[in-house]
């Protein structure tokens, strides 16, 4: 397996209901593939409680150990909400009322509405750069290498485009995908020996299941498109000796 | 929030494509509902790329702490499934055939189908306790209290009945929601107030969208149901006060 040496993140989920399994994760994947067409590599998710010490830790190592920590969750209104203060605490900065998001809020909303609830969500660490948010005004931040965005997935989502310009990433990681009608017993070794070929290249196997027949799709991943291609004829070319259809997917 | 001191666990999820963006993990939720059931909490979950040393070193720090593990992924025949082999070497074990597993593969496939591909599945970490697989014949396997599923979703849902007398959990986690028709700022000192009165008790606060009109679940989450239905009411006194609509979800 290849290791992207030049830029990469981790993801931390923040949220007791996603470790309930009351709710299934989906910004995992959609940070993902933003964060790859950006030239990111994502090294590490975890998923954590809403508990302040776990947070504060967590951040703080992986925050040491990768180019971008992104975190989900925990920023809303209510009790449960403290990732902003735990990151404040993580950074040992004061935790306070962030003057820009203040008045971002203030207009937002109507006369009278912006209430205590809703004033929550300006308390940021101190001098905290806000990330926009389009589709319900209370913003995000981040601190140093450390982005804070919302667990609502339509939310989160609208708020990445607006990052682009403050993420410098490496080359963007292309992939190709073949789907054949096999099974993985039937190309394991074939395809081990294409790996080994092509060592600097990553080749996943993944099974499925699509309208009652089985398939695998083989994904490639590189920075070099040139290495895929290289790759994939390889691939192309046991396929063709085994007589294995290829199909969509 | 109340942590349940009595069994936990943590998940770790082996594979490049949910680290990708690729695949959406959902093994999370399907492990953490049967958890619950069975009075096991999901302490952390763990995303981290098929790398050897990287599934070495994050089984064994999180077995320490954890009562279970369960790890997902990684057990099939390619090159790319490496998890057994991880697993010997973080337990300093050999990594050899099965016996057992041998003979029910042997059985399960064709004269002649149980080729070298397939043989793989059988090599496991020596001693290895099987995780017997209704759906497509290759177990899983656990070392003491490390627990190795196979990937695809349909599959290791189909074997987590068959492990429920090896897991000794506490007593199951229960939990009641209340959805209303309201936005989370309104609720949030009230709610915050029940949680103070009700430290003991899990309480979490999730805004939703359904059919265009925005809403909040809430969750409470105990052992104990008579501190759920406690918690309940002091929630509906409030919600009666301020006159919120409660809706199904």
């Amino acid at each position: 397996m290849t290791k992207n040496s030049k830029v990469n993140a981790a993801i931390l989920i923040i949220g007791n209901e996603i470790l309930s399994g009351r709710t299934q994760d989906t910004n995992t994947s959609s940070i993902a593939l933003w964060l790859n067409s950006i030239g990111v590599k994502v090294n590490e998710v975890r998923v954590i409680p809403d508990i302040e010490v776990t947070i504060i830790d967590t951040v703080n190592h992986l925050r040491k150990i990768n180019d971008y920590v992104f975190t989900t969750g925990g920023i809303g209104p209510t009790h449960d909400d403290i990732t902003a203060q735990s990151i404040s605490k993580a950074f040992k900065l004061k935790y306070e009322i962030h003057k820009e998001a203040f008045k971002i809020l203030e207009a937002y909303y109507k006369v009278g509405e912006f209430n205590e609830g809703r004033q929550k969500m300006v308390w940021m660490p101190s001098n905290a750069n806000l990330i926009l948010n389009p589709t319900s005004g209370a913003p995000g931040f981040n601190v140093e290498n450390v982005f804070c965005l919302p667990g609502v997935p339509s939310i989160l989502k609208s708020m990445l485009g607006g990052l682009q310009n403050r993420i410098v990433g490496g080359k963007p990681i292309l992939s190709q995908t073949i789907s054949l009608r096999t099974v993985e017993s039937e190309i394991a070794k074939s395809l081990a020996n294409v790996q080994d070929n092509n060592k600097d290249l990553e080749i996943g196997s993944y099974p499925f299941f699509q309208a009652g027949k089985l398939g695998v799709s083989i994904v490639l991943r590189s920075e070099d498109q040139s290495k895929i291609n290289k790759c994939s004829k390889e691939i192309l070319d046991f396929i063709n000796e085994k007589k294995i259809k290829i199909v969509d997917r």
